[in-house]
């Protein structure tokens, strides 16, 4: 009974993650309410990043060019560059403001139990971008979880003959938190990579 | 540094209801992951709704054509009228495949803070259905709340003198509810409004 674009509508909007049946139609109701210029900017957008964003032939992080915004960037640092799992990693990283360097996407992790290995990651490419000499350190910014600790170590036993410093992100109690309650492979961890004052 | 359709796409998004700047970026990864006709579907299903679908000019329901399914639909009531808030509501009465009479849908309730005043409602519509006499019932189901109980209590003083049964849905303790639980209004409501058996 509810007409047919707008039943295509929320059947569309359903497939999204996180958003149910009612809440896809809740959302389709809203957009009728909207001007309806808000349909055109949404369908344009949505039509235009399908269309216009790609991957960077050079870090594989996302770009509307040959080359991101971060490899075209002459103020960032092409010493260090900072290897992560994909492109919301590379975001979070990004709004900390802490890191001035390159970026290098994997686009995933060794999972062997997915079918993932080395050649399914951006890691030829990864080699390849050290072979100009600039770059002086690489820091592995996979997740601090099983799969991202075995792919940075497999990275490490990798990059360690090219002669440059390889560093993985610090783990730890995080900033706020309370040691009564972090878990016991955190705590442990926080305790083992103590540094001195 | 985010492509600019990427970031347009995460600002339209960011939008809808209760989707924050978090979630309309998750959405847009998810999109550009997803097979590119999946946007080309939504952007086409955005357009569509927003040309196609109108109010139904007999009852105020969505519809794509002059009349919407429900008022088309020939094995429908006619006798009965079921007047209600918005199209949200016509859904959830509908879902309970109880109702099998004709809709109205007012679009709002009385409400004189926020301006709403019985001309800003479908409420002459509603008075001119009733011309032909076909209607025996009408059945007042705007929600339980303030606005909707006067709403209710405006269109009952109004449809009485045509003749016809006005009711009123039931309130009382929800199916599957716990008395213990039961807010004071809702229980005294349901001892007041208790059927004999």
């Amino acid at each position: 009974m509810i007409p047919a674009p707008l039943g295509r509508l929320v059947a569309q909007l359903a497939k999204l993650p996180g958003i149910g049946e009612k809440t896809a139609q809740r959302l389709a109701f809203h957009i009728l309410r909207s001007p309806r210029e808000y349909a055109q900017e949404l369908s344009q957008a949505l039509l235009e990043t399908v269309e216009r964003v790609r991957l960077c032939t050079r870090c594989f992080a996302l770009s509307d060019d040959e080359l991101c915004g971060f490899c075209r960037d002459q103020r960032r640092d092409d010493g260090v560059l900072c290897v992560v799992e994909g492109i919301a990693d590379l975001m979070a990283i990004e709004r900390t403001r802490e890191f001035r360097g390159r970026y290098h996407v994997l686009h995933g992790v060794l999972s062997p139990l997915d079918g993932v290995g080395p050649d399914q990651l951006r890691i030829k490419e990864l080699l390849s971008r050290l072979g100009d000499g600039k770059v002086e350190e690489v820091i592995l910014a996979t997740n601090p979880d099983v799969e991202g600790e075995a792919t940075a170590l497999y990275l490490t036993r990798l990059l360690k003959p090219f002669g440059l410093t390889v560093s993985r992100i610090a783990q730890g109690v995080p900033i706020g938190g309370d040691l009564e309650f972090a878990d016991q492979a955190t705590l442990a961890r926080a305790l083992s990579a103590r540094r001195e004052l």
